[in-house]
């Protein structure tokens, strides 16, 4: 029987990082907290990134994850945008990272896939189907949503990865 | 008669991230320090941008600035190259201001202008100007050198700013 596992997943963005923990056990999913961490547009860059980083050390040290994950933004847009994306998105990998926990990626598709079914869903598909899977999470916002997406999917794969680890020990 | 401010000028990267930091007392400028904080490409991407977080962490501590410069860096390149590179960035704003420091951004043009004269120098040209101004710096590597172009250009433009601010106080 494998042992409970807290994950928190992460969606960033500079102006919203959506944040939302689950706990694995077994093929059992459950919810736990999610929400938003939000920078004031008004403040300098540095200021806001200030914000996120205080924001999500607040959400690992108020809901102690075992594992993060990170969704890998699938970048389309001009290099400008992908820049400011990537300021927030640096910041939702090194607080984990300092905090001395693992952080894995998952591209965008791969969390649409996981939890809808389809890689190209759209935002509101994907709060359709954290409310099947998760009944008791209260998203009002996509982000947070996005979040739980990003958690569930990594409880997902790990499982998976636990299991070829094995296999290969075993062999 | 101004009082001698110190600042660390930053050059984002996340193989590189070019650290220099120089004491303005009026005109004259004096070289205190330089280098570049590197991350271990065969790490995670989180456990890089740690590294790059704990080591301008350490430049703080150790050389104490009042102000912090990072050099916008003008992206001309493909938007994945520009996630990377906003994911170093974000490390470089974010760190100064935990640690309660005021964080000016310059655009690259703009640093090369003021160091070198013109807007599109190259590294080799930042370096030997860095040479004439700062002779006391060993600029081993080109991204201390362009560090320490950042931190005269806040050097050179702050002054300007405390001047236009004191001629509209007392307008």
């Amino acid at each position: 029987m494998a042992s409970p596992i807290r994950i928190l997943g992460l969606d960033p963005g500079l102006r919203k990082t959506g944040w939302g923990v689950v706990v694995s056990e077994g093929s059992k999913l459950s919810f736990i907290a999610c929400g938003c961490v939000e920078s004031d547009g008004t403040l300098s860059l540095g200021e806001r990134l200030r914000q996120l980083h205080e924001g999500i050390g607040r959400v690992i040290a108020t809901w102690t994850p075992d594992e993060v994950a990170v969704e890998e933004t699938f970048v389309n847009r001009d290099p400008q945008s992908a820049l400011k994306l990537g300021q927030a998105r640096g910041i939702a990998l090194v607080v984990p990272a300092l905090a001395g926990l693992a952080v894995a990626e998952y591209a965008a598709n791969l969390v649409k896939k996981t939890v809808v079914g389809v890689g190209h869903a759209d935002k509101k598909q994907v709060q359709m189907m954290i409310r099947v899977l998760l009944p008791k999470a209260e998203t009002k916002s996509a982000d947070a949503a996005d979040a739980l997406a990003v958690a569930i999917c990594h409880a997902q794969h790990r499982g998976m990865r636990t299991l070829v680890a094995q296999m290969r020990a075993s062999a």
